[in-house]
């Protein structure tokens, strides 16, 4: 099979028509047979679109400035043909959403079907203009706002179908000759032609995806910043571009790094050779990830602030089989994500860490089980600092880092996949302050 | 009211008819208006009892030598007109008894009710010597071998009807004109007359409830030990009893020290002024509790060897409500009992402590799960380590202990009930090790 | 209170401009303080935008041609200011009506609220229409195009709110001065404002609420037909019109009779003096509705044809608690409707009657159980033929009845609310001749 | 094969030793290769053993007298070897029975296993006396106190396993020489070796079962009367024995007859050619059924006083699918019975019958609904008559009894499997009448 590379063009690079010229540069720079680019919309679409939905009166206006902004940048990156070709289809795309909007600006009602079909229409018109502008520059380029993945009917967090996606992507890829191919990410449809997302993130998993599916050497996931970073340069001065993973850092730092990546993103990677680098289109640096955990360093440092924890306590958990199950079937109930959460042996206490928003919710919920298997809930404001990186498994490295939390009033300890996190929840008053001492034990490490 | 006092006569102290010369001496010396005392069944009954129903076909031998075991024991403790009544009642029980063993025997099955109701003969025995031997030695006592406790049927762990079992108690209380009143722990009666048991341990419970409900001043729980102590002293050479402890500390070292209590002993206490003294028949030491925390001690540690640490991995449970739910209620349908838990903020992953004995079945039941919420689950040998005292909620002792730890693997932290106690889940092979060292800490602490 | 009469004008006499006139001249010889008059859509409108919601291609021609027809007739009942105002706000509903339309077309969809918002567009297009006409025939009217009826949003079937629904009712009748006020039938508002519709049949039902709150003394339901007939003309050469029917039979013969009416159109009449009258415009005939049974009287033969007994068989089901609820569930998860059942002293046996259509998905259902509860499954073609009259329960009117069937192959025999109905279940090749004889002695009785 | 009978032994004429003479001569008389003999247990035995579970204080006295009563019929029918063997048996399973007795009254606690257990006893010594019997008459015989059938433990309404007891059977009849064979009917064993019970009235249902199992000719169920009756003599005077059912006949008649019988009785008979007649020992008369219908008969009535008719009401269950279905849920729920039941084709009203005992409950569950799908539930005191005959399926026949019942306020009409039943359900105070009317156009029909 001839030599395949992946690029997804991340949304938050779209913001204007200059960017275009600099990923023509990036693409016709690469050494390879096939390059497959998957696209998210333009910067903010999806946001907009999300707000016209919530606020339904105003939905039309939105999707007209939406419109508007896309052809006043095709305007500015394509000519002649390409451009009336382009225009044409963004027309119609257009229409469409159009009429949709307007549809749903008067039933005044959205359902999940109508919701990812309406998200659908950023990848898709994206995918227009990545597409016109590439030929605008010389590329020999095809460019498909159709969906690539097969999944079924979970809108908002639809699964793919593996086997179905496999086939549907080797027939696209066999059909074309252009060296480029543009697809969307984010989207999908399924068996019976309804458009769906895979959830906030997803281009990203598109672009592994197709990557393991099409045998692909390397996908690139072309960014705003120069890769994954230490940690958040806006709280920590220090922090730089990581430059490289492993798998196992890589899935733990999907959630908790500063980019957040779609929870599936490198999941795809399991047992191929695929490698992601994560870059952009300026600067030098770059994160590769790739393989498995072979150094010993300490990676990044992420702080979840706005959380709240709650501790449940009781006498009439301990040796009881069932109370935990008791517990977090509230929380299911209550429709609240547990960030993190933890029991000593003792079993007299289960800790509950939640974002501040949904805390009330579940307080309430658990303080109804007073009295019965609960003795009382305690709410404090707490955050998570977590630390990843395959050192973590070398008892020097995890030393180190456990010396660092010892000045602090540490309320939970957990580690994740293979020991390459580690999550320390504290109150909240000293979750910055342990996370900037992390980190500098990270860049110093 | 008069000043009351509630002594607990644990069962591993009546091992021989040696020992109620030293409970009559101890029990004359008190200065109380009125003293209740709570006896356990003798040394190891329960337990033969216990193996009589797993052994049904020798269940009458069984009952036969528990029989024998006490009237040798009465023999030497009682003589004249206190040998007669107490055998008169011994023999009565012990027919009741025989009866129900053979009953057993020839239908070859118990049902939860029948389990309590044969295990209730080793506390009512057990009164029917106490009382006797304390008569010979000339107290003024009454011997009463019926349930102190009104209970729901919930047998094997019945819950207590607190208003009736007050009414109850303030009645005999009344009733008797002996300063010492002798009754059975652990067993309880329902409202329409079944016999029950509130659960391992529930001598202990039973006392400080009855202090409770007299208002007493203090409760005496004599056992084996001079104490509460900080550690195994078989583990832990320097193992000392501790003096004092707060309710926290109780609570948390209740199922964590070397002697376990029942989970509930020490809650009677809340809102009172009650005060529970653990202490042995020849030893000067004993441990106080009282209070809440006041001071900065350590006070024990422990240590739960014989456990695994199954890890379930997956992506797909990040960010996704009610994925724990899912896997704590696993546990509870394959019955196993968490001793602790924990998940990162990356929720790629969550640790479940389980004893070695139920891995496997919490393991295969997960293994089901697997590409569907699951990833993977591994399973792991690992011991608990636990640290208990009212210092911990210092930062500085907390510090200390943080950086023992730091030179262990640690898989987990978690912290109990207002932070009065951490644990640490670690693999096997360094449990004892990182017991030590801390007990070090606590000791020279 | 003032003299009140409300009136229902049913859709199918809604069929051109020149019942209006007809319409006018009774309003106008109604001898009454207050004329409230419950309009139901013009003939057919509501099918059309049933069948507008299926085939969604086609619904904006659909709506556009119902537009046209309102337009067609106002422009002949009614001219000048009256012509004025009445087209401005068709032209307002029918904009509405038909933005929401294109709307269902471009999305698809359809849900349960949007069924019903399009629906009510009949109703209300069909006050204005009605308003106008009354006008111009010189009648003070007020016409109201917005439900009268406070509802849940159980759309589709929406249950009364009654007390909202009464003081809502009170409000609307002191604001106006005019002595006729026109508001739609059928539809409600849910307290959040959303349409709702009570279920086929509502206009009626609508009437007799606005009666009962309004504390009426008279309902007139005016229809195709002058009154409530003995029997289906068309299938019994002698039917005639019924003069007068008590509370119970009218409740009998709501789903049973020729006119079908909404289950609960006589419910409100309960504990009231309202008396009903079921009239057309042109012929003498009326069918009251008063009171409770006083006569001795048959009322009325119904028969429903397209049916099938489903015979479950079982010696199993013999003696067995919940072998019924068991089978009735089946029914119930298979979105089956029971016309009729009976099952006979041995248990052996339960006859389902069902609709034709909805059979083989009972019969198919109830087969997988074939081997466990069930033995086997038989399929008949059936009809119901039923017979209402309070003289069923005189033992003399009974013996005819039962002495007409005794020539046919009865499967079962079931008796409806306070005796007044009496259903035959037999097949259905004697179906009709039963029906026909049992109609001969109603006529003659 | 050789050519096989199964008699079964009834209970009821095992009242005496004066009937073994009798059991002795018939089965001597039979012209067979050989004889399987299933027994019931002495008269009254099992209701005595019932009495003595439920009055668990007197049940040693209960057994003691039970045993006294079969060894004096056992002195009066054995003697030599055959007293000493019968004897040893005897005294071996009393034995068993006391000390099972003995440890019921003890624990004073009974679970279904051990009812079965204790039931048990009933036929494995009636067993022993016959066997013994039939041997000192001479007969070659070998008895098995054991049971044939191999049930699962759904204990007191076990569930023959049908493969393993068809094994079981053939090796019994093939290990023994015997012409006649002596076995319990009513009694299973579980594959682990429980004993169970299929139900009242098992033991002729056992008979019918080996008879399957052996493709045995004929089963002879000898009871006390010389067969299956027209009706209850006591209450119809003209009553006779039936000469022939059909198996449809008698499947209906099982659960409707003056003798009540399992309701699985007949069900072995389904595509077999095996007969069953119904006889006693003295009288000549006797009712064979075989074969499917063939005549025009109608061969029996029964009547179910002591019941009542539960009629709910309401406007509400009018075409609702899963209406039925929540009424039978509150009657599954309750644990009532249905006898009949029936609902219109107005669905405003469904009529239960159902045993006076347990209205009320039934009717309290349904009171909590009014308001809500209820409208209000009425009780009424009804009978429920049944006519039996495969002669209900002419025309001719139906219309005979459908005439008689039109005198009658009848409330609803029923029909069973394959239309040989009808079932009238009517006011208690005109059941009896209704019953014997219809009885005197059996009896000269």
């Amino acid at each position: 099979m001839s030599y395949v590379l992946v690029v997804k063009i991340g949304g938050s690079i779209l913001s204007d028509h200059e960017v275009y010229g600099k990923i023509a540069d990036k693409l016709s720079s690469l050494d390879a047979d096939r390059v497959v680019v998957v696209t998210s919309a333009l910067r903010n679409v999806t946001n907009e679109l999300l707000a016209g939905m919530e606020r339904r009166d105003q939905i039309t206006e939105i999707v007209s400035s939406i419109y508007d902004r896309h052809l006043n940048v095709l305007s500015k990156i394509a000519d002649g043909v390409n451009f009336e070709r382009a225009f044409q289809q963004l027309s119609k795309l257009s229409d469409e959403l159009f009429r949709v909007a307007w549809s749903v600006k008067v039933l005044d009602e959205i359902t999940p079907r109508v919701r990812d079909y309406v998200l659908s229409f950023g990848e898709r018109m994206s995918v227009v203009l990545l597409d016109a502008a590439l030929r605008t520059y010389g590329l020999i380029t095809s460019g498909l706002p159709e969906p690539v993945m097969v999944t079924d009917e979970n809108f908002g967090e639809a699964n793919v179908i593996e086997f179905d996606t496999s086939v549907k992507l080797r027939e696209l890829i066999g059909k074309s000759d252009s060296k480029v191919l543009v697809v969307p990410g984010f989207i999908g449809v399924s068996p019976s032609g309804k458009l769906t997302t895979v959830g906030r993130g997803g281009s990203d998993y598109t672009a592994t995806l197709v990557g393991r599916f099409l045998g692909a050497e390397e996908v690139r996931l072309v960014t705003e910043v120069p890769g994954i970073m230490t940690g958040d340069p806006k709280r920590f001065p220090g922090a730089k571009t990581i430059s490289r993973l492993s798998l196992e850092e890589a899935l733990e730092l999907a959630l908790l790094g500063v980019k957040r990546f779609h929870p599936r993103t490198f999941e795809p990677m399991f047992q191929t050779n695929l490698r992601v680098r994560v870059e952009n289109l300026t600067e030098p640096g770059c994160t590769i990830v790739e393989g498995t955990c072979s150094d010993y360093g300490i990676k990044g440092v992420a702080i979840i602030d706005d959380a709240k924890v709650l501790s449940v306590e009781s006498t009439r958990m301990a040796g009881k089989v069932g109370s935990a199950a008791a517990i977090m079937s509230e929380a299911k109930d209550a429709q609240v994500n547990l960030i993190s959460f933890s029991q000593p042996a003792s079993e007299t206490t289960i800790q509950l860490l939640v974002n501040s928003d949904s805390s009330t919710k579940l307080r309430e919920r658990l303080r109804t089980m007073e009295g019965k298997l609960i003795k009382a809930v305690h709410e404090t404001d707490a955050s998570a600092v977590s630390v990843v990186g395959c050192g973590l498994r070398s008892r020097e490295m995890f030393k180190r880092v456990l010396e660092v939390s010892s000045g602090y009033d540490v309320l939970s300890v957990s580690r994740g996949l293979n020991r390459v996190s580690v999550t320390f929840v504290v109150e909240r008053s000293q979750g910055e302050q342990l996370a900037k001492e992390l980190h500098r034990v990270v860049v110093s490490g």
